[in-house]
């Protein structure tokens, strides 16, 4: 942490921050420049990001010298992680597909698409029973009917189950049905929850927020990681922006920059980034070229009867044709599928 | 709901649609122009929002007609809704000032700034016992220690409480406590806990999220409304931009739009928008000038030593002079403090 | 300017850069801590930034001390800026408001409104000749015609004209007839221009870009000063960002930031921040508030026949309105109108 | 075109409404639905989307229902424009590298530079002569002298040259020496600069603009069709968010959604999205995957010593790896480089 001095700061005002710094057990280093002091703190850095040292008097500007995650860094850990989800490995040179509806509909809806997706290569099922919806009059989704229904689809395949947690208190209901717990978007940054599923060893699927910056991403899964849950899979779906043609701008840049600061695998949701179906193919495509470790796809048998999200799903051909190229591409990029 | 239909979509593609609309019970109005036809929907709204229209064949985008949200809108309840927390009236022509610490830090601190925020003029404490922070190595609140502390505090001032409430499963526990549920911004689309703090009578306060547009904290809105509980209140509290001057951007538009779209009560935090102490003043005057019903306001003895968010804290003196400001420009703008 | 080393940086990398900061005539100040060498430069900071020091072997992260601007901030000049437009005075104590049309449509329309805004209080009267306009299909403005149009108005009424200049070439001419040069926001960052107006003494209004930070705006009026013309006004317009209710969103901070961090007026522009004449009174009494210097307006007698931007003009009879609220509340905040 | 009026619009408001527009020689369309009544404009569009539609009274919300481009959009010109730049082909099934520094610093090193990159497989020679700098006190580009300089590495290596146009009155100047002419991103709403160079054969480089929508950015490639040269390319430079780990955000799915609206060749410049060199070569992959016609890549002998962007830039071995790997995937994309 460096603490920049306004110009002008008194000595006393130096001092003053020096003091309290001192306080709470930190070292200073201290240089003078023509214009400016910089105060740097010394010692253990969680202690020093406690300190309101804006709050000072003489302070301009205050700038974190140290990343603010630890376990979750490429620092801590060198070498990738790999998530074990029953016999599907997700981290390193794979790359994995997980396909399903938005929303888990009915048992025969559910288990006809867990057959079709696996048979075209996929390696786990998505598909939501809670869902966060924007309006309270949208279906809410099947709740624990809709994790049974996952349960079977698995029977019927084989397929692990991917499917959203949204409250601390399902998180034992949910957990006992399905492979990978996910956290929506919407729930990044909703501290009970992270804290709950990091008490679980059941993988963790991380959705970047809305608006939620890298950084706050990989805090998130800190969250996961302190609380003694290893197993946490990050995905990049979209930020939001001024540009309306999609729902969301896909930040592709962010899983080549999540690869560099974290050993944590990292998947791509080109379904919710665009919005549209029409993008999911060159988005995916994107996907496996920038470096992620899969993506999640929605594949609906008949997108005009969906429940939810149906705009941003593909048919049963479109998703085969998808299936194709993603191989073909990834042999040449080194990947595992 | 209106379907703009691609250039040279097919009769049949047009005719699929219309079969599909009809199919649900609702009725069709159809426009051909020179270029594009046209499909509107006439019937039950929230049935036409839930069909996937643009997933069907020929369809290039659809725009919707009616707001998605009924028992929040101006036009379902034209009067001003007024929400009264013990004696205090929050909504028309009053104006309130919330004011307290970021985090509740003992019964010693709290008590005394219940007592100068009281004396300044403020008719409402505001202090949080869970805390929603981005690291988990940073102070998480007093829980409900925290509870009991504020509790206190209204015992020593008869200033009613507003306090933040994290997760579903905690509202009981709050609600025994606070007269004013808060919602915090990264928990606005918490589904759940709308729908549950929708099931009390207890006023609620929802802050708009980092990245949430107006149309979806009115729908937050709409999710409290719909459970029940008609005693909800807003906050505009900053949305994330591009600008790093400041924490976050505060959108003043939003308070005089909130107004004309809605019947509901909208507050400003200046304190989390600008994220530092010395733009509490102005943004707080330019919050009364466009029409906010109120402010919520960081206020701390001793911001170098606050546990939380020090930098955008204000000191007793500076909170004096505001209220000052406040109370002698109020007047011209003829609201009730 | 300080680097920041990457953990496990070389000593040889250290040196390397130390070697080249030094051969260009800067000194150094090395501090190392238990993960991170941290680097200050000391001298001349503009040679500083010139260097590419992320480029460096060893380096995580750059971070500039000194703020790029120097003539503009408040820091180089502490009193206000009062910049004289013929009898007016912008900056300091004073608010002003400047009204017109959106485009200049003829001389009857511009001598009419004129006579109008003047009458209710303008100080200074604004409508565009050149129209930068988003598509090559829509109306472009009158060009010189409309200059001269401006300056018979000017003369019907004693208002000194603001008007806009949209390209290096025309700045002789615009200011042959312009009491104000205005730099639109779409050419915050034309900097050829920005040069061109730098060598005249007449008044420049700069609005701040789309998506101009702070800092970009007080840089662009760097680029005026720096040229030998010191009369810049500096204008809030509203920022991009991802709400649709509004067409920009104003960052009413920036008002008071800009006036702690530069000596230079700013005015706000209510009109085309929000794009809709009903926000057009309370975002007008909110940068009172906030403490702006003034206010630009659209007014129209007939915003239906507009050619460019009816939709967020005033009628008279709502300007009329405006310049009373203006006033009665400009009293209390101790303005000279 | 389609009005939506409010709920309880009077048919007055309607009728006076429907009275305007025909008195501009268009026809309406008129829908009455339970709660709004909707007026469709059939005829011509340009003269629709002048009228103030939004500032007549009653009026709720106006959509547009065409698209304001022409001459770019796909539906105009069904197959793909394939721009000649020499020998050179841009568009269709090609991809091609631009490659070279980011301003011209001597004639030595632009030369040196350009048979490496010519070498290394580049189709074309990028290098600045002009430069749009974000303060006055940094360097500015060498100006004509650099112009001259590039010819001379055109000389050298018969590599084409683009490099950028920042004033209309440069036009003619620049396009002596360029083969291409470049409207850099801060000046792609500079529409008289559009204009300009719309009057000229040679192919123009537009950069989409840091908050410009995929519209505006098509809108600024009509302007210069519209002028009569046909040549436009088209780049994704990232956009402006509130990520900080980047420079901007690369918007890939722009990439994607470009070729479906337009006809337009789309390059895409990873070293100005994000802003530092490891993240070139994945951003590059991720280009080609998405479907983009090409990229342009800063590239230094020692970025230590570039005189501009040299964080972003890649040394020479890094940059015949980049080609390498661009060449092994573009044979599975069955692109033609």
């Amino acid at each position: 942490m460096m603490v920049i001095m306004r110009d002008g700061a008194t000595d006393e005002e130096v001092q003053h921050l020096i003091d309290k710094v001192k306080s709470v057990g930190l070292d200073v280093h201290v240089s003078r420049g023509e214009f400016k002091t910089i105060i740097g703190l010394l010692g253990d850095t969680a202690k020093a990001r406690e300190l309101p040292l804006s709050a000072f008097p003489g302070v301009e500007k205050v700038v974190p010298i140290l990343k603010p995650f630890k376990l979750v860094s490429r620092d801590f850990k060198e070498e990738d992680t790999i998530v074990k989800v029953g016999d599907l490995s997700i981290g390193g040179n794979s790359f994995i597909v997980a396909a399903g509806p938005c929303a888990v509909e009915s048992k025969d809806q559910m288990v006809e698409i867990a057959k079709m997706v696996k048979k075209a290569g996929a390696g786990m099922l998505r598909g939501g029973a809670f869902k966060p919806r924007s309006s309270p009059y949208s279906f809410q989704g099947l709740g624990e009917d809709g994790l049974k229904i996952l349960a079977e689809a698995r029977e019927a395949t084989g397929l692990p189950v991917v499917t959203e947690v949204m409250d601390a208190g399902d998180v034992e209901l949910v957990a006992e049905y399905a492979d990978v717990l996910q956290i929506g978007a919407r729930n990044m940054q909703n501290f009970l929850l992270l804290k709950e599923v990091g008490m679980y060893e059941k993988p963790v699927l991380i959705k970047r927020g809305l608006s939620a910056t890298i950084e706050e991403l990989l805090m998130a899964a800190e969250y996961v990681m302190s609380g003694g849950n290893p197993n946490v899979i990050l995905c990049e779906r979209g930020i939001r922006t001024f540009e309306t043609y999609t729902r969301n701008t896909l930040d592709i840049s962010a899983v080549a920059l999540v690869k560099m600061l974290s050993h944590l695998p990292i998947l791509v949701d080109p379904s919710h980034a665009a919005g549209r179906w029409d993008l999911i193919e060159p988005l995916s495509m994107a996907a496996m070229a920038v470096g992620a470790h899969g993506v999640l796809i929605e594949v609906h048998p008949n997108p005009e009867d969906a429940l939810s999200d149906g705009a941003q799903s593909l048919k049963y051909n479109k998703f085969d044709l998808l299936m194709d190229e993603l191989k073909k591409t990834g042999a040449v990029f080194g990947k595992e599928m």
